[in-house]
């Protein structure tokens, strides 16, 4: 049998970190009634924060240059499941696995659902590859899936598309994420306007097997692999093939699939206007899809991001409801620890974004006071939250501080043991 | 009266160079044969090449540390327009200039479009200007202008549009560019979406004065003057507002307003695909909005552009009629020369771009021959057509090396003489 | 006489507030405490903080499109070491003011210096200006001026900055800050080598007269004015430079200077490695030379400078003593609230970065624990300081919440009646 | 035996094109007559033109998503010779190979040498590999090689180092270049200043080994394996590391290792100026470190570079002597073609700076004649030097049309019958 983390352990840790935590959450709580604010409800929204998990995050990640693997990686879907269950059982805020085909194709899909509902997990969308040929693939992608010359690379990626489109039904997923890295490494090597024209027409077939309550995910990113040119490069590429499609498409934004200076949480706002914000990719970055840990570069990005989202959400109401998952590359890290701090991470500019005062936002910038509206972000984005987060998290049965926990019960170490490494492993952190 | 330059000196101008250039015409006549190609064709295409002026452009510019004025620099729009013609003559190329109102507001309409018939010029879009406040001005543009809180200043920036439409239409005009520099310096200065609504408000109160045969162009930029968020930031943004606003509405692409590493060429293939390409603002750049001289700084960019409008025209025939002006700030030129050269080199990349072999790209790109479609641009871009596009000067009766000439018979010289330099002028040459 | 704000009416305010603050304080000292960290250790760290402020920063700046100003702009040096005073005033942190000749060149040096300490001020680092042409100027630095091919214009350029350390001596200060927008805009336009050594050779001129306790600060900035090549555009040969000159001559940072994604506390470090990091130009910026507010933009930047700051001083010691100053442009805030929140923010970063807890960092780093060393920067980071920086201003004397204060007593207003903006005036916000 | 292309098929070759390649010669020595300049000159400069080829660059390269292997790829270092000798048989300028430990190391140096010696070819510089971990090698390079926290890890790599010297020594390399990925992926990770030390402390080790007249290449790059901070990250840290180092000490540009915007003929001309130009890693790019083939991206850029080593080769005599070589990542074409290409197109970019009349353009630059100055430059690289580079391979022994030839030849096919792909191979075009 596999090792799980029992939850008397987790309570234990607790148990020694409580008197603490409740010192520090009454300061706080104190802080923030003299602002006039209550931290009762601060702590019941990070309770009902959710962040999907990328399946293929819970492996060491690399670059082109090298992988160097940790110990007790999982092998399997299974066992990514595992390390999952893990992240959510800690945190209390990853609930839902977002899985790639073929790599984590069941033989069983029935079995893995069930599977992941007793470890307290659902899934969340699932994301295609036309990005690499597989073992005894009848068409190469060398030169592009959905968008190749070869009619038939068309086909088989199309094909490839509705597959995982079955595949989610069986797993109650709701979505499909598309991300193609097709595009040119040289000016003329594809006819830029003829490569998007072939994109739609596949993109037609696989949205015509899109189920009635799923939605399809379109993610832009502006290199990489392709790197003259791409063919979903940005937001208004996406933007504009997501209307094209119809209402069932939407755009997926990732954090580091822009050019530099890019004002993201600009982009947020105007896909939201437009009725076209679909969910995000989480991660950092600094250079390029650098893919880092969610919030560890610019955490204050992060925070406007959500501010952005809190704005849609008080104009759009329920109906708002974009998909939250993180993507990140762990190539030094252990992944389970990196997946724990952006979970905690992204709830935190979401805690932080619920305690702008937006009325008093919106009187600033009637009044073109533009110092005391800047101030009232910045004042709500120095709050150090921690202790709601930590209380959130001891409420709903997580860990006070869940990679000294993780660490205390020493799961890598088990794992270590359980799954000894394949030969010849590799395989990078992508996307 | 002020000095004009006699034909008969662009004529004997020609007559010393003629004989070289004959010369050099045949050397590449046979070149081009060898490759299959018809140099006159190309003459006969770059005869017919236009790239409209923009008024400002005839005075020194500068930055916000410091301007450098020129001697001789026009005072006026009707001296501008005597600028212009002697461009045009020299160059054959530019028989259009694009006014900028209220800095050329003119107090007879009738009499400047008559004055500038008789230079052989024609108006081509007029510009707006709400990045200013004016003498006088009721409402201040600090704060914004077609996004301002305050809906007087909207209206007044409405109103402006509207005006400008109206001199434009007594001038012969068929277009209104609207640039504006609105947007945030700081993180909770504007609501980014409210800002865009009040905007696509704004932007239908001018919609509706359009003449029939009229189009606006919406012109987007990435930052500066605003530094934090620019409400029409980029092509995505200027393409969701054109949609918005109707048929008329067109997006215009200034080189110099994108991200550092966009791929811009990309933009103009997706602009024309879904029917929003406008026109452009030529210039080059190396860091921001630079606004030099076209081609100076990344040249085969230029041939890039053509290379997609050349796509375009093919495909979309002759409803595909995209504006074309110079946009550019001569801070440490001659503004006459740079225009000149400038206006030269956008007909360079025409014509470069006209010796594609395009059956034989398509065959490569079907083919996946990534090497030779990508040889088959560059072959076109290295050709050195500079004898075609003296050639066509000299037919046309301009100059066959336009800053030669212009040196030759001393016009700034002459206008150093005639236009002493306004105490205290400075403004500074914009977009 | 002019408005000054009285003792009395800042006492006023803090004791509105005092109640509040202690019980913040208190509750921030209990978590520190938790933590095994002393708040008053820090609270007296951040009262013996300084930043500089330049004096060309209490004017509204504007770009080259258009300068909005404020009412009650200073008119002259002497307003502006007010504007300065208060400030100081409020803030408790900037005594020192930055001069910029000739804007500011004192008819009576001595007696500018006794106003100054009247007011509680002295004078830093003293800038030279050769980027503009001044009235009556012999010869233009429009192609240059420490690089100009012209040696005439060298040579001015070369006495106007000995005439700055003439005047600077006279008024106490220890530094010189030369920065030249030198360079070109075109390829071809100068030889950069060439250029290069000109600099050098003009510099060596400066440089000896420097008295013997002066240092001498050399900035570099990517680009603007020059849009191609600016002759000191980076670290590498701001640093190579001061090689070149000798002890006296050191590197000055300004966070906006460098190119997209640029690692600046990465410059610092090196800087400060090689014993040439002579100080820094503090602001924010999103695309390139934006001068925003401190930290309005990436606070965290601001923290990781800091953070190396912290470090250097820790291995160097009292020796490690780089200069502090602001420079920004306001163009849509009070130029004193704009500068008096960045002084509160450049000290906020200076106390965060005293939070880290360098010996566990060590010990991390020593373990390749990345996931934990890098925690224990955002811990430090994330811990809202705000109460340690107001008990600092409210123990010195300053305000609790500066701007509140400034707005409460009028000061703006009364500024507004007692200074008549000068027709015509403009003259923007620079470096 | 191996196939090799027999010199009678390059004839067959070289004479069908022949009498079209003599028409276009004469025709540009005509243009180029009357322009006052002498093509037998440029010719002459062209046959004497050499660039070092990668051999790691004859395989097939690819991304962290994916490799897509051609058919008939090298599989050891003699057929990577092998594919290599083709290149310089048909372009007449690639005789130096540069070789990457341990990928290519050779059982018998000696033999190596011999073989390579047969096939024309001798060896340029030699590479370390400190970014990979190889099978059984005692302690990781995860955390850093040369900078590692680990001296037994630091070490390791030095010895590594000192290693490929003594093999280098054996197969006639008179360089040893070094380039490490080391850094942090966040903030905190390491030290910045702490890993530079152990960097310099490493290299003195390496340096130490050097023998006489050996020069040692320090190669910076700004970002990737290592995505918040590399610790050899920009030419400045270079520069001060090689100075730092001693007199065998020099910096090597490769021209996709900047930060956007970066203006990289300058960092060419600073590091001439300053003594510490070693040498080039030739390759284009658009976004980071994309590798693509030489001039296929920015060629204006590539030219601006060769005119600033014009500049320093007229300036320092015979003494300039910078490492030329070809580093690049074929994901899509043929690397052959691509290589055969690249050293063409930097030929070229050689060839046009020669055309450069420097006495003209000094002058013009010395008049401050800035539109003139910048045309000087723009002539030169308009010129289509292609006749010229074709006829210096034609009198060279070499293709007229390289990849033609090669095709015609049928190269490739017979490599796909004699090199079957090894199972599993895949290993990336790296650097």
């Amino acid at each position: 049998m596999d090792y799980v983390i029992n939850t008397s352990l987790v309570q234990q840790h607790n148990a020694v970190l409580r008197a603490d935590l409740e010192a520090d959450y009454a300061a706080l709580a104190g802080t923030l009634a003299r602002r006039g604010q209550d931290i009762e409800k601060l702590t019941t929204l990070a309770q009902g924060f959710q962040v999907a998990l990328p399946s293929w995050g819970v492996g060491t990640g690399g670059t082109r240059f090298a992988r160097f693997p940790g110990v007790g990686e999982p092998r399997n879907v299974e066992e990514k499941l595992a390390d999952c269950a893990v992240i959510n059982q800690l945190t209390g805020a990853t609930p839902l696995v977002s899985l790639h085909f073929p790599w984590d194709k069941p033989s069983d899909p029935k079995a893995l659902f069930e599977r992941a509902k007793s470890l307290g997990l659902s899934f969340d969308a699932v994301n295609s590859n036309t990005f690499q040929d597989q073992a005894g693939q009848a068409h190469t992608y060398k030169y592009g899936s959905l968008t190749a010359m070869s009619a038939a690379a068309r086909e088989q990626a199309v094909q490839h598309n509705i597959e995982c489109i079955e595949l989610g039904r069986q797993l109650g997923s709701k979505g499909l994420t598309v991300w193609v890295g097709d595009g040119a490494n040289f000016p003329g090597q594809s006819n830029l306007r003829g490569a998007l024209e072939r994109y739609l027409d596949s993109m037609r077939g696989i949205y015509a097997a899109l189920p009635a309550d799923w939605l399809m995910y379109i993610e832009h990113k502006l290199f990489e692999p392709a790197f003259y040119a791409t063919t979903i490069a940005d937001w208004g590429t996406s933007f504009a093939c997501a209307q094209t499609l119809g209402e069932k498409a939407k755009c997926l934004v990732d954090l580091g699939h822009h050019a530099p200076n890019t004002n993201i949480e600009m982009i947020v706002a105007r896909l939201a206007q437009f009725g076209k914000l679909g969910g995000f990719h989480f991660n950092d970055s600094k250079y390029g899809d650098d893919d880092l840990d969610s919030g560890s570069i610019d955490p204050f990005q992060l925070f406007l991001v959500f501010n952005e989202l809190a704005d849609a959400a008080l104009r759009d109401g329920p109906a708002f409801k974009p998909a939250y998952m993180l993507d990140q590359s762990h190539n030094v890290t252990d992944p389970i620890e990196s997946l724990m701090s952006s979970a905690v991470e992204v709830q935190r500019a979401y805690v932080q974004a619920a305690l702008v005062d937006r009325i008093a936002l919106a009187g600033f910038q009637e009044a073109n006071d533009v110092h005391q509206a800047a101030q009232t972000l910045k004042r709500a984005f120095r709050t150090d939250v921690s202790p709601i987060l930590a209380m959130a998290r001891m409420r709903s049965g997580a860990a006070v501080d869940p990679v000294a926990c993780y660490r205390t019960v020493g799961y890598r170490a088990q794992k270590a043991a359980e799954r000894p490494a394949k030969a010849g492993a590799s395989g990078s952190g992508i996307v």
